[in-house]
């Protein structure tokens, strides 16, 4: 009955031909795009078009030839369109560990004096410990508070340098209200980074019209553009054309120079976002990022995101059906816009739970300390998708098959 | 009869099988491979498999099947290998740009009081930008002395807390003595950093039996890994077991993390090299380097050096009997040992030389101010190449034809 509703549901769905673009293997329902995406056909026919031909046959004459050595800044601006930011303001390169250095050092700069991040104590560990190596690397020019999530607004004061969240919790699927974040930090003189980690391709983003200082994301996660992926940075335009540009973060490479090729004994930086790229970027992985991006060309985030919201609506329904959600209850909010694109239950036997699905074909994800985790990647999970999970999930705690022995030993997954 | 002369040369070549490793256009005589490396069948089929087979259809679970968690140590010490270092010394992500910086830090860390690092006025720029940025972050704790190479020995005191040179000049191939180097810089208390973009896979390098403290180098030179392809850092055990263990590097990734996926708030380094990890690497890219080292697995360093130095003779003679040496006087040292894997030649339109170069097939490339650059891999380049390659160089300089407006126009290569 819940695959005849669902098959309904995905007839009627205005992004079903989206998955076709998508390669999933058959027997797989995967449910973990939240952590790595899956390939699209045109970045499988991209990376082979720049090894073969691009880096093959071309060689070195593909930096101008092919583009590459502006990849950085076009792919940063495509980007940019996801995550509401105007050109010129996002580039594409490192990791997103390295991308928040770059913000956190800029941030302490531009707010000399102050020295306090506020943080949320479930923030995604890198970017509390990417904090704490800034502290251990600057001594008391730097400080960390991390703060319960519910009071993370009343905790940002006019000591605060900046406010560093993540605004989709990893754990939870939680959605902080950038919103008010921003105003609370902006009145008290606060600036904002925010990680989109869980956010970018997941559901609309308004950078610009937020006034966030600072952003960083991932694009191995909703953006689908294969594992550890080049990250992203985002520098609101006001901090661009400030007394600081040019020597805005001071991870001083030669491709964020404003002249690379001049070879100068002397760093002078590059006007605009291109300050922010440090060394040679991995042509063939952000070649990747360029091509995966095209899935999203002709569809809306706010249509991706209503996807999104119905496909956890139509989930949790199933789970209810099947009496579940007694067994493992929902740890993520159960209104939809406080949420994420995931949904989180608590089990004491989640890790086992989750290797006994993945066993069966649902690929989910586990997280301390005892979470079941669900992603939805509207361009390409169905409906069907959904009710064929949940009812592999319902067996397989009705029969107590995941406590087999095969599935109770840990290995690192990320 | 040069080319007779090379033909024979390369019968006799032990290494000549290799060239059909790589992928190499037929109508190109590749002399450029100092600044991109060729692409080898290995890192070709490589690549489509980790797209095609290990992301595609294995999909989040490759982390652990695949090996992906812990590419970054396998490649790294495979790179050791060819560098000297014994295993858990070095690994394999970032840019050489961030790698330098953790290594800075690291030596400011160890030398808790000394703030100055010596290196040379024409260290290639991204090495002295670092500097520049750690000197920017770090205010007084900061300072970067530039001398000329000769005058580089003689400059490093007690005042030093590092010397950090590039073995192999960018510009000029000339070779620094890495012993004597290590030596004064010991015997005055300063650690010895090393960049080996010019050296790894050019000719033998002994890290471990040197003493050095610290070294980074790229992969997409002379070990044809890819345009951008993740660089490595090596540190030297005596530190990787110090005091400093644990915070190493200030740049504190989850991946660095004694135990990522526990996912706890506060950071412990992991022990050994893996602290030097920062984000997720990006493993398309990085498993072209694991494939690319293929090529070297059963050769040793010193036959590459061998032949890199008998190519590079050859090639001087060839100009010398083409009457070209008194029009381009060679820049670089004329003695093999005190040389790199290049040599380079000043002619006031070098720009324009080089041009007319690879509109006829042979790809070299111009460095500022005046510098025509051939770049020797003894994998793949042969003695025919060079007599064919000079015998071009021959026609354009004295027909002149360089001087054709289309080849005066200047566009960034790397």
């Amino acid at each position: 009955m819940a695959l005849e509703k669902a098959r309904g549901l995905d007839q009627s769905d205005p992004l079903a031909a989206k998955r076709a673009l998508f390669s999933i293997p058959h027997d797989t329902i995967y449910l973990d795009g939240n952590s790595l995406g899956v390939m699209s056909h045109a970045v499988n026919e991209r990376v082979a078009d720049v090894t073969r031909r691009q880096w093959g046959k071309d060689l070195i004459t593909s930096w101008n030839k092919h583009g590459w050595i502006d990849l950085p800044i076009t792919v940063g601006d495509r980007i940019g369109k996801l995550i509401g930011a105007a050109p010129g303001q996002v580039i594409c390169c490192d990791s997103i560990s390295i991308n928040l250095f770059k913000v956190l050092c800029a941030a302490l700069q531009i707010q000399s004096g102050r020295t306090q991040f506020v943080s949320t104590e479930d923030n995604f560990p890198t970017d509390l410990y990417m904090i704490q190596g800034v502290e251990r690397l600057l001594g008391d020019r730097c400080s960390l508070t991390t703060v319960a999530e519910d009071d993370l607004i009343a905790s940002i004061t006019e000591e605060t340098a900046a406010v560093v969240v993540t605004e989709v919790n990893f754990r939870t699927g939680r959605r902080l209200d950038l919103a008010k974040i921003t105003a609370q930090a902006h009145d008290k003189g606060a600036l904002v980074i925010v990680d989109l980690a869980h956010s970018a391709g997941a559901m609309p983003v308004t950078l610009d019209a937020l006034g966030i200082d600072f952003a960083v994301g991932c694009t191995y996660k909703y953006l689908n553009a294969g594992p550890g992926a080049p990250a992203f940075v985002y520098v609101a335009k006001k901090w661009l054309s400030s007394d600081f540009a040019g020597a805005l973060q001071p991870l001083f490479g030669w491709l964020g120079h404003a002249e690379p090729f001049a070879f100068s004994p002397q760093y002078t930086g590059a006007s605009g976002i291109r300050q922010f790229l440090v060394g040679t970027p991995p042509i063939i992985s952000l070649s990747a990022v360029d091509a995966a991006l095209d899935a999203f060309e002709d569809v809306s985030m706010e249509a991706i995101r209503e996807k999104s919201l119905q496909l956890m609506e139509f989930w949790l329904s199933c789970m209810g059906d099947h009496g579940l959600l007694t067994i493992m209850p929902c740890v993520s909010p159960t209104e939809g816009t406080i949420r994420g694109s995931q949904l989180s239950f608590a089990h004491d036997d989640a890790y086992a739970i989750c290797q006994a699905l993945i066993a069966r074909g649902v690929v989910a994800d586990f997280r301390a300390p005892n979470y079941l985790r669900f992603g939805f990647a509207p361009l390409y999970n169905t409906y069907e998708d959904v009710a064929r999970a949940v009812a592999r999930l319902s067996e397989i705690v009705y029969s107590g098959a995941y406590q087999d022995k095969a599935f109770q030993s840990r290995a690192a997954v990320t």
